[in-house]
């Protein structure tokens, strides 16, 4: 899994090395970190550095993020196009504001364009940008534009309004995990490229257009059903391992209760409209809704008890359902409930595009 | 001019193409923005959209900016080591806060990485840059890793606080301009690089660690001196054209003004230390001085006879001169004035990565 998908990784625990879960990238990031010079580390004028989804600007609490996509790393053009390129990359940027429950403001974009691409290519790149950022909500504030002698590239930077972020750290022992929407359809559709297939148009669908779930991340903080938040960018396996991380907590995850998307669950079928199903086995469905990146669903730790009463409400108003996954727990690390007992989620890895082979 | 230097450029009129300079780079910019679909143009929580250095938030006033840099199209490995890269994207990055007299908040860094350089060669680039943002005062707020098979790629993302921005709009009929500094050295340090040399110390300085003028901005700011500023990136000639085409003014720039940095002005020397000097005729040092970009000295119109009474305490507070370059009057475009009259600056066009040959 280290050509498509994950987004690269924010930040890093400003004192060293424990708020960010396993991997090679992570690794880096806190390599980086821990050689970090003198210099405000967190200056009166920064409310959260990094280590989380965003960094928090105090004051009126201003939320900011960047996401850089790479062709060939992170899409590739034979599977989506232009305009699909830069929506996608726009929306996952966002989803790092649906992941603090801000308000999007706006978003810049910095695009590095092939010499060969600009002019038509480049536009429908950046008309997608924003049609991503105008869906949101989020005006396009700016950006920047240069050549490069490498893939097209684009860096996008999302701002909103966070008076009141929900962070990674506030999960606590006896709270309950949840999920957004079901989990693996993009991890699906990169799995069918690969194998030189058309992915279903709901697979595709779900990796070239993702919908950042900030209307959602909001409608959550209102109800008081945060502890902590964070968007599956990486796969839930990854991403709820940086909850365990940054909140100090064990967290373990029921198999059983993952919610698998129906793209994954269903039986092989005959080709529809020029798409074919895959035959996937229910150890393979698994893997890929705990592994598969992109699904840019929200994973939150709610105090016990306090979301079973609102799912209802939540999937009336959104479409899409509320899922209890796991439970925290004193201690540390990610574990998977499975029939044998629990294993280290680490073995499920959340996508790491620097740990595996290009 | 097209391998190295200017850094790209930054949003484009919200409302259509008056806002931006001339220039193939500008123009694409202006095809992005021509595009623009529905959706928030100028929300509500929008000051400042794109077309200026920065973009910046309503409320506290919070100014942003993305910079873009790419190995071989912005910076060289072959002429500057990988912790000179860091600290240049940034500082450079940050000249975008001095260029609206915003003060530094933080900054984020993305950053590409071909394989082969993980491990050292990438810390030492980040340690470059957060020494750069440690410098400036600015905390590191956050960032993103990920891997290219592309050339190495820094974006930067820079906040700062700006009440009160100063834009570039703000020029009128009866200003003078004025610059910062002696213009350049960098682009004598490229020149000298690209004909196998070595660059003299102050040369390569300053185009390896630049100063972003951000206590000058303020400084100027505070005594109201500024009408209208910009940061020269793209050099004086690009540069200042950005102040007339966002002001709706004509600008005569007086070629026997422009304060030409010494190294351009000494005549041939022997070698000293192993560096080169290199004979450069009155005529180019002028053309290196007006379109060299990479000097992040800062071009600013102020007020008739508001400056002149500053530039002693201003040279005594930063050790660098204020130089009258030229005046503002109705009309459009960018005129410079040499012996023979006036001709169109472009002549000494602005560095411009998309317009020449690689």
């Amino acid at each position: 899994m280290t050509q498509q998908g994950g987004r690269g990784s924010r930040g890093g625990a400003a004192a060293g090395t424990s708020a960010l879960g396993p991997g090679a990238e992570f690794d880096f990031i806190r390599s980086i970190l821990a050689r970090r010079t003198a210099g405000p580390e967190h200056g009166e004028h920064v409310r959260v550095g990094p280590g989380d989804d965003c960094a928090v600007i105090a004051g009126d609490g201003i939320a900011v993020s960047v996401d850089m996509a790479v062709e060939g790393v992170h899409f590739r053009r034979d599977w989506i196009g232009a305009k699909e390129i830069g929506y996608r990359c726009v929306a996952a940027a966002l989803s790092d504001l649906a992941a603090v429950a801000a308000a999007p403001i706006g978003v810049c974009v910095a695009l590095g364009t092939p010499d060969a691409d600009r002019a038509e290519f480049a536009l429908q790149v950046m008309a997608g940008a924003q049609d991503a950022a105008a869906a949101a909500g989020a005006s396009l504030l700016g950006g920047d534009v240069t050549r490069t002698p490498g893939p097209l590239m684009l860096d996008v930077v999302v701002l909103g309004n966070a008076p009141t972020p929900i962070l990674r750290s506030g999960a606590r022992s006896g709270d309950s995990l949840w999920v957004t929407g079901e989990l693996g359809a993009a991890a699906l559709a990169v799995r069918t490229w690969r194998n030189g297939q058309t992915p279903a148009p709901a697979a595709r669908s779900a990796y070239a257009r993702p919908r950042p779930r900030i209307k959602e991340a909001r409608w959550l903080a209102d109800r008081r059903a945060l502890h902590a938040l964070i968007d599956l960018s990486d796969g839930l396996a990854g991403d709820a391992a940086h909850i365990a991380a940054a909140s100090g907590v064990r967290i373990v995850l029921d198999a059983t209760s993952i919610p698998i998307h129906p793209l994954l669950r269903s039986t092989p079928q005959a080709p529809v409209g020029g798409a074919s199903s895959l035959a996937i086995s229910t150890e393979e469905a698994l893997r890929l809704a705990l592994s598969g990146g992109d699904d840019y669903e929200l994973c939150f730790a709610a105090p016990a008890g306090a979301v079973e009463d609102l799912a209802g409400d939540f999937n009336a108003t959104f479409g899409t359902p509320l899922t209890r996954v796991g439970t925290v727990h004193e201690g540390a690390g990610l574990w998977l409930r499975i029939a044998d007992g629990e294993v280290a989620a680490a073995d499920y890895g959340g996508y790491d595009h620097f740990g595996g082979v290009p």
